[in-house]
């Protein structure tokens, strides 16, 4: 790998894409109609990371398939790994990871560069929205699935007035992964 | 332009893009919750149709600024221009026009390949639905914004046991392009 490519680089160009605009426009129709159907932006907010998780559990699969990587040995390589190669492979840009607790367990993934948010301003009324809240369902749903329980939400968000957009990623359980058969049978 | 090469490759190569497997579990998401929101699946198919045509009025705009083409000179020469540059450059596979009534008024885009469904099953309970209904109000919309009120509806739909994705795309009024001033202004 020539010294200056990085991981996510050559994945993201060998899957199959479509039109960012397209993408963004169509998530902003999912949020319009969220907010249409509750009442509540907290809903909205939960609506979004659940509609995430069901994303995560299944684009973990392609993940795994495609981004040619080995087995992360730690929490800390499984959250770079997220930032450089997963953010790339899906969205085209890429992350980095920040603000480690002691034991390393707790992390912030940021972004600055954001495509689900081009053209976006939110309205007056829907202050407490995150509106990329589906990201952090993502996350979960696939480290789930790689036996990892997390907990993610945004701490700060461009469209609320911060610098970057950061999301809080902390390991609550790493299950041993079983499996169905003994080593002996 | 090398021989082989279609119009619409050379634009798609140069916007950017997502993961299409992300865009359709993302789309997935949406159908998922209009179902849940409305009993009706006619009701469904309205919604997304209305989600489309605002999509459609807004990528209008890209695509004229990226699409590198000239004016449409007919109808047949628009048709032509949706299913080769415009599929390709928003969902990334090429489409054909097919079946024109005698008056150039009326024809068929078709699709063999659609990103929006793979890994898609529709369930007994949806068999009315046109899972795909949003494509046919962004072309709704996009050609609003360029002077043509049409009508866009499926008629044919792999999901539904058909061999390929037919829209019928008919032509209601070209409105004249209104300036606001005179030439001798």
């Amino acid at each position: 790998m020539p010294p200056n490519s990085r991981p996510g680089d050559a994945v993201f160009a060998n899957v199959e894409r479509v039109n960012a605009e397209l993408f963004t426009l169509t998530y902003g129709a999912i949020v319009r109609q969220l907010l249409t159907d509750f009442e509540e932006v907290d809903e909205v907010n939960k609506q979004l990371d659940t509609m995430g998780y069901n994303i995560g559990i299944r684009l973990i699969d392609d993940f795994l398939a495609k981004a040619n990587i080995t087995r992360c040995s730690d929490f800390r390589e499984t959250a770079e790994t997220i930032a450089k190669v997963g953010f790339k492979m899906f969205l085209g840009v890429t992350g980095s990871v920040a603000n480690w607790n002691a034991d390393g367990t707790e992390c912030s993934l940021i972004l600055d560069d954001n495509p689900l948010v081009d053209f976006v301003e939110l309205p007056e009324t829907c202050q407490g929205l995150y509106y990329c809240n589906i990201l952090c369902g993502v996350i979960r749903g696939a480290l789930e699935m790689v036996s990892m329980r997390t907990e993610v939400k945004f701490v700060k968000d461009i469209l609320r007035g911060d610098d970057a957009y950061e999301m809080r990623l902390k390991l609550l359980e790493q299950v041993p992964e079983e499996y169905p058969y003994k080593d002996d049978d």
